[in-house]
């Protein structure tokens, strides 16, 4: 059931995968040392491990109930806000204008994952409050800053997105709620929204939410809406007019409150403008894409607490005695074949998605920080190609891994006691929020394999090329078959992308569409192997350097492993994007029943 | 929410793929004729759809409180489980000497899964009755099988398979439950069992419990262990020494009691031994092989109703506009080919994994009706190689599909009252109980794949093989790559076959655990694959034939969508089994952190 944050990991995969050390010595990250952020990670985790991981199980069994429109957290939760938001973790990648420490998004990433990992349903109110900065600070005008920013950036208050109705999930463009100009600068709002997460709670005095609605004269679609932000409590300390009306009952992050708000009862709950009149998706889309990487990091966190859980479980547990056991009565369940193999898929998986994910915090570093304006602009694409990777796959991964989680327990593992279910229950809304793991695909094959013409795409499989190399080349015996499985991968994702390009060019929606899913996990297996491969070089080179921790081999072990067992999935799904996407025809009829 | 059993899809796969008609034809099964079964099928679906399918949301939850050592069932369980074995369904396998019908095995199996697929809890009850029936029957005295059989085989009583202990799970061996000789003939029975299903409820007066326990004089390990039947309530009408001492919080299947069962509390539970003393496990093993392939065709039942929920909501939900919609407004997310792929997959894993759990039934009927010895061992032989796909492939594909379900009704899946949610946390028990998927894969390369000297592994590929040539040289246009994608999966499965059978002749236990379950995988995609050829072919001869049911192109569809789509992972399946394998000396460091 515990959680140890796996810091060295972490500072292991930024530095030689997310390219920490480069960054630092090119003074990208200002006065910042890696030793300075190694000891944020080390603080960070020691606050997960202690104070948040024991709110999970919590969490889960009292859920958040509603009363008279009031939404009480488990118990211990607002003691632990408090503790947080007042040792600063909350303000931890917030401005430094605002209160914020500034630091890097890769710093903030990886304590993403921490807070995650210990408790999924406490790490996401703030994931949605650091959204509402962003767009806030991004597009807000200067009185909404001074007013809101600051108590953001250190968590006093909380932001939510409130972007669903019911007949508007994935299509915004149709949504109803609306906004009418009062006169004096403000608008009242009036609608229903649902699925707001973190809607309304108990943890802090005021609830900041912004809100997209539609103004009586706007266009119709997505080019007519607007976003607001309409507090729980007002300026002059009244409430506004705004409920929760109702809390979903959901399947998993039961710590976490899924609202329905219900806007206007009263006449209209007053809001501010944030951005321009009828241009409020683009600024929804400023904190979705940063929610999105934070998602990401969800299923990346939900899944190494997973693995954590059973690994513990199958050192512990015995059953039968495992050829070439020479101990004692059963051997550990570990000691396994079968047993290893679960537990090295889901070690494998979480640390390629880790990977991923941190690779595209620090292009979203660079793409801010960059000295040079095309170096900005190049790192701003490759975090744009990989978010949706980063937020699909590594969902899909936390939902396979929690689920051999289980299966690596047992029957044990079907007993809610036991802590595995609750991962898995946890893990199922990340492919599901924040942009379905479908939009999510077609976002990459239509929005940005496209990017500078498909030289964004281009260069980032020639940086996979360029690793390949240095491991055909250095890769010592350890490697196994690292080096053929891994090319194999990436030519898969090589053809892949330029039957998707010339899709794209010959304007062939259908084939797009149709391979967007199975491209994306192509994607996913052959950078997160590569990234891999990078940890693995990293690690034969401290090995040479004299380092004896046996856990720079376990490195190699792993992406020989992955190689050898996960990213030979590759050639299939090259095939279902090549040939398999043309049903578009019989879809209808093989459905038909 | 609700549920239709696909009657005609069943009865097609039985004649198409299990062989009924040639086993009608033989006259395997006296006077049944395919007309009869399909009539059955027809009832028996309208009660799955009209009294079952209600109860499983019901069960899901009220579950089954515990008070005072008594269960209740949820609200309305009695009263359907009294019209079910009163309208005669439980009797159905039942032997007739003792009230069953006596029906083959195939319609059994069918009739199986519609009961789970209405609700998987209700379903469960009678699948464990069935083997109690089966291990009564086998090896059971006169007088036993006179005084419970009748009762099981009409339900009018249940039964249940009590093995686990906490320290006892795949590894029996080691299992502590005592049992004495009372000197008359009868056992007194002392010890704790967990994870009993249905060990206690309140559907009938009386509950059968067979009991493995291990005899004073018993030697240690598997060869000590007995099997006795120990009722609830004594033949005298007077209560056993036993009593549910709890009842498991679980991730799923809430409307089915796990108990934890008490017996000899106060000197001993009154048992009658069943088969030999110390020969308990091979008696148990009787009822475990049928119980694999019900709990198989579990996976069936709750991949269907995942798909028909998911189906329907996807025709009825509205968002975007897929491209070449020409209605009004948004269009159904069916039109979307993302959405399609989801549903696709998930209708032909379904089909793919129902098309192997039937040719098992087929080939257990075979076993036992076929007149000629050789014919009868040859079956047998196959139903055995099989069994472990049909229960491992099939849950698996439970629990993909139910998730896939969750991911088509976006948001509203994670929501408990949608239903999709439930699919999936009733889904994951099937691939632990009855033996662990990864169990099921080394009972596959170990214990099946040597099944006469490999001739048995080596028939099923060669009749894949003859199928594969019926669709080169007769699959239509609609077909696709058909052909090419089922031959490669094919060819994957005989290298992969040798290179096991090599494995085990070598002695090389490690390549064969490590190989297991990715081998198992590629069985069942290879054998499920030339099972919807069989079907699709079927369907184009149909067709030709001048049938003008939409249905019959539609089976074309998805058997090219399987090759295409699904099939396809086999080349990457083959690299994990023959080359993956290898991470033995290299797991304990890989894992270690």
């Amino acid at each position: 059931m515990s959680y140890r944050a796996p810091v060295a990991e972490m500072a292991f995969v930024m530095r030689h995968v997310a390219g920490l050390e480069a960054a630092v010595a090119e003074g990208l990250y200002g006065d910042l040392t890696t030793d300075l952020v190694e000891s944020v990670l080390e603080e960070a985790g020691r606050f997960a491990n202690d104070v948040i991981a024991p709110l999970n199980r919590i969490g889960d069994r009292h859920g958040t109930p509603l009363k008279d429109g009031q939404v009480t957290m488990p118990p211990g939760w607002k003691e632990a806000y408090a503790a947080w938001t007042a040792a600063g973790w909350n303000a931890l990648p917030g401005p430094e204008e605002y209160g914020g420490q500034g630091l890097p998004t890769l710093v903030a990433a990886a304590c993403s994952e921490m807070w995650n990992a210990a408790a999924m349903s406490f790490g996401l109110g703030p994931l949605l409050t650091m959204g509402a900065v962003e767009a806030l600070d991004k597009h807000g005008s200067p009185e909404l800053k001074d007013r809101y920013l600051a108590k953001l950036v250190s968590g006093e208050w909380t932001g939510t997105m409130n972007l669903t109705e019911p007949q508007a999930g994935s299509d915004l463009g149709v949504l109803r709620t609306r906004a009418e100009r009062a006169g004096d600068g403000t608008y009242r709002i009036t609608g229903t929204k649902i699925f707001i997460t973190y809607g309304e709670h108990d943890l802090t005095d005021n609830i900041v939410h912004l809100v997209l609605a539609r103004l009586p004269d706007a266009p119709a679609g997505t080019r007519g809406i607007s976003l607001f932000l309409v507090p729980k409590i007002l300026p002059d300390g009244t409430r506004n007019d705004l409920r929760c009306a109702g809390v979903e009952h959901k399947l998993g992050i039961h710590g976490s409150p899924t609202c329905t708000m219900a806007y206007g009862d009263n006449g209209g709950a007053i809001g501010w403008l944030v951005g321009e009149e009828n241009r409020g998706l683009a600024c929804m889309f400023t904190m979705m894409n940063n929610a999105r990487l934070n998602v990401g990091l969800q299923g990346v966190a939900i899944a190494e607490r997973a693995y954590q859980a059973a690994l513990a479980y199958a050192a512990e547990r015995r059953q039968g005695r495992a050829p070439g056991w020479n101990g004692e009565g059963m051997s550990p369940i570990l000691e396994h074949a079968d047993v290893q193999r679960m537990l090295l898929t889901m070690k494998a998986y979480t640390a390629a998605s880790r990977a991923i994910c941190y690779l595209t915090a620090a292009s979203l570093d660079r793409a801010r920080l960059c000295p040079e304006a095309e170096g900005r602009r190049r790192a701003g694409e490759r975090a744009s190609l990989l978010t949706p990777v980063a937020k699909a796959f590594s969902t899909d991964i936390g939902i396979e891994v929690a689920s051999l989680g289980i299966q690596v327990h047992g029957g044990m593992g079907f007993i809610e006691e036991t802590g595995a279910a609750q991962h898995l229950r946890d893990a199922r809304i990340a492919a599901i929020y924040e942009g379905t793991n479908g939009i999510q695909a077609i976002d990459l094959v239509n929005r940005k394999l496209p990017l500078s013409g498909g030289e964004t795409v281009r260069a980032e499989i020639a940086g996979m090329w360029s690793v390949l190399r240095r491991v055909t080349q250095k890769g010592g015996p350890g490697f196994g078959l690292t080096a053929p499985r891994l090319r194999g991968a990436v030519e898969s994702l090589d053809r892949a992308t330029s039957f998707l390009l010339a899709a794209l060019g010959a304007g062939e929606q259908d084939r797009l569409l149709a391979g967007a899913t199975p491209y994306l996990r192509l994607f996913g297996l052959a950078r997160g192997g590569v990234s891999l491969a990078e940890e693995a070089l990293a690690a034969q080179a401290a090995i040479g350097a004299g380092d004896n921790d046996p856990v720079q081999p376990g490195r190699i072990a792993l992406c020989r492993f992955f190689a050898e067992n996960l990213a030979v999935a590759a050639g299939g799904l090259e095939e279902a994007v090549m040939t398999g996407g043309d049903f578009g025809a019989d879809a209808r009829l093989a459905l038909a029943s």
